[in-house]
């Protein structure tokens, strides 16, 4: 596949079902900034695939309209940011996703919304 | 440097002046989805770099403390596209940057709101 | 008090304790729009006003730093909305507070995050 | 008319074209907070109409779908705030507006970004 996730960053697809995915990656030496903390486009990045896997579950294609993230908390070096993310609205074409990214102890790390659309065609 | 932009994805930092950066990026034949379009992670990658670039062009170390983007219109391949970061408010620690993403016919492809804090020291 | 909250709109706050607070609305003929559904600032207002008593909830003074809404079924005339104001995340001076608005049915009619900044003093 | 805007803030329209709206509201007395600063309802109410006077201003009906409001810099007794209302993009039925609030002196106090929905029939 040729998501971002895919370009060897460790992700793993831990459960998926129809408006909920729920994915994890360890923060690698590889992803800290200069401050030592996991940089936020890798936290970005474990949180919009699972925005994708949780808006692809309807086995409908969709594309992410937009989507914000904040980010609460750092990243550690080996901590293991675990993103869930959960359908809160389906309105016509456009669907809303909540997804929150935390560690190991259960601290939320970065909320993320995305928004998704609806077009032509199946998944599968 | 640590950052996603150096993950091989072809970026070049065009310009760069305080409160301002520019950074283009081709749109290969791996960053396209199953649409055939630019996968929106790697629309963000580039709007994030600059932003990146924007707010640490004071020389005073920033950390992003949250964003949102907006995809407007597809990236297709070949299309070579270009993130222009402006400052567009400094407020005590907290500094707020646009960034719009165009194709080389100038349409825009995604528009990109991120927010730094200042944390202490340097960044050279 | 001098919010827009006040300016009889005929709020009522449900519910208050850290970090959540409750209130409703009926929604009133002359809160319609031209499509017969509730204008937006009137959502906005009710989420806003709820943010607004969870976040000051802690009984030290804050400001509201910004805010985000997404409109996504009508309010109709005469229904009754309850907007439920929850914390997220404090971080250092910053809270994020998410804000459902929902209808005498649970549908989800609007969602709202606030985030809010600490400042000096007590509340009361 | 029936938005919040009519409800006594004394805004005023100043300039409406295609894609584009301005308009301008003094902070008053009973706009401040317990901390002597314009309410931020207020600003939003602001900008929230000039982004529905620019969003309706192709003569198609519109909805607002969600905005994004950050306050940068406080309304002070006696500010005369402008609002002006830009289109950014329209793709399909969706449209993206950017509105700056400022104060007479130019300051940036708010800015906000608002997402609007074509739906049938025309304005007028």
């Amino acid at each position: 596949d040729r998501d971002p996730a895919s370009q060897g960053l460790g992700m793993t697809l831990d459960e998926i079902r129809p408006g909920y995915a729920r994915m994890s990656m360890r923060v690698r030496a590889d992803m800290l900034n200069g401050h030592r903390t996991c940089h936020g486009g890798f936290i970005f990045a474990l949180a919009d695939s699972a925005f994708a896997f949780a808006c692809n579950s309807h086995n409908h294609n969709t594309v992410g309209a937009g989507c914000t993230i904040d980010y609460l908390a750092p990243g550690r070096h080996d901590d293991l940011l675990t993103a869930e993310a959960v359908e809160r609205a389906l309105a016509g074409k456009t669907g809303i996703y909540d997804v929150d990214v935390v560690n190991q102890d259960g601290r939320l790390v970065a909320t993320f919304r995305g928004k998704s659309h609806r077009v032509g065609g199946t998944v599968v």
